[in-house]
């Protein structure tokens, strides 16, 4: 269902869509794992909410390339299946720690250390499973391509090298590199993904690859910034999750390291910079354009 | 380097020649990952020895299809390092609660559960890099399928599951059906994966498939089966684990149900059964047949 998208773009009806589709496959994404409190606990947590802002970017990069977002649904599945098994694993007690998640008890309380392990474990396959046998229509190299970009992500080299840093650097003084380490590894890493392979399916050419590439870090470590910021500024009934909680743990922050002010000019010229960099796309470049600025004005 | 298998074939020679083959490109698989302790405690799971049973099997069943088994390298180490993740997993204070695996303490005992958890992540998504990213040479429509057979028996319907069955199944009587059920899902389906993404990178054809996922049937529930004899009658020093676990934990077992000659006997038919189905390769399957054997004759 790829859009003609006509200006003025209505970002909000825009939005409310992409949501509606996401939340739509997500539901449909889970079978009937056995054993239930399984499928129950992986139920949980994708199907708790949020932005659903990887997703969206991944449907709205496909759109870009001028093919049908519907082919990469699967992918975008899969790219929120990786952000909810980081979600649930990082909240654990030997390692954040945290009690509440999207306004909800977080899955270990909920169902036990094992099965939020477990759920994990099994949403990170599923996401997998998601691109190689569930993303019918796309030829099998640009599958593969995008199984690629997600393992390097998910692991070692992006989200979980990201958090084992993070972990080393509880109450610790770190400097901005490794601040920036742990961010472009946590959070922009999955963030440039969810671009990447949205173009990716769409079949986009090498400059568009590059230009997008560039936009999705810049949006990253802006997203990030304001996460810092939000972290400082909203309460936790805002946020769905317990606000001040990087203050509290002694945590390297931006605003921390840079200031408030500075920090909120940081993010607002990374997104400029991101938004210059697909202008020339701009005929179908309206729901990028509006999601980085959605990035930087969110409250939550 | 595809071999010409010669009568009378030297299945101790193959092994040992497979296992350095196996732990050289284990050892290479590892990259420099940062930070330096997530890189340790993936190299300390994955190196530490065991009878890499799984990589084993996958290239003497692409070697059985004609092809170089050399492309399956790559496959059979993301296998291994599945297996690997599934035993850190397995073992956290949260499920089995293990201090021994190997020999050696276990990872979160040397590493803290934290790390534990996220090497267990980093080398399951290594794993699918192994395929995506580091197969040259093979068919990218092969590789999908070996990215879509793995995301399969890594999670809800296979290790995962087989993990959550097994947790919830303690300290419960439970019949035959259910202990199949976990067996199938936490051993077998890896072993049967083993050989049957060995098939598909040699690009097996379907009859060859059928054949080698019964054959992987077989000896996956006959491997379980031996397990289960081995700890009641083998001593921890001599398997590495700790033994006579199953009962301790009331664990249902094979011996438990059925007694320990009937397991034997039952262990003995599925070999028995495995090695038939193969039997029309009988030119190149002497490593399979001989792997058959192996299986229920180890003592560890």
């Amino acid at each position: 269902m790829a859009e003609a998208v006509m200006f003025p773009f209505d970002f909000t009806a825009y939005l409310a869509k992409a949501r509606t589709r996401i939340e739509s496959a997500l539901d449909a994404s889970l079978g009937p794992e056995r054993p239930n409190q399984l499928r129950e606990a992986m139920r949980y947590s994708l199907l708790a909410g949020g932005k659903r802002l990887r997703p969206i970017l991944c449907l709205a990069a496909c759109e870009l390339t001028g093919s049908d977002s519907e082919n990469a649904i699967s992918t975008a599945v899969a790219i929120e299946m990786i952000h909810t098994m980081s979600l649930i694993h990082d909240d654990l007690p030997s390692m954040d720690n945290d009690d509440l998640r999207r306004g909800r008890p977080t899955n270990h309380k909920v169902y036990g250390e094992a099965i939020a392990i477990l759920a994990g474990d099994a949403l990170l396959t599923r996401a997998f499973e998601m691109v190689a046998l569930r993303s019918p229509n796309v030829p099998k190299d640009r599958l593969l391509k995008v199984v690629g970009e997600l393992s390097l992500v998910a692991g070692a080299p992006g989200l979980v090298g990201g958090q084992v840093e993070d972990l080393e650097s509880e109450g610790k003084a770190v400097d901005l590199d490794t601040l920036e380490f742990i961010h472009i590894h946590k959070t922009g890493a999955l963030l440039k993904a969810s671009v990447v392979c949205g173009a990716l399916i769409g079949g986009a050419d090498e400059d568009l690859l590059i230009a997008l590439s560039t936009y999705a870090k810049g949006i990253g470590l802006a997203f990030q910034i304001v996460d810092d910021i939000l972290d400082v500024t909203a309460s936790s009934e805002v946020l769905g999750k317990t606000a001040g909680k990087d203050l509290l743990a002694d945590k390297s922050t931006y605003p921390k390291l840079l200031g408030l002010d500075e920090s909120r000019k940081k993010a607002k010229e990374l997104i400029r910079k991101s938004k210059d960099v697909i202008h020339p796309w701009s005929d179908k470049a309206a729901p990028l354009l509006s999601l980085a600025d959605y990035i930087i004005n969110r409250d939550r």
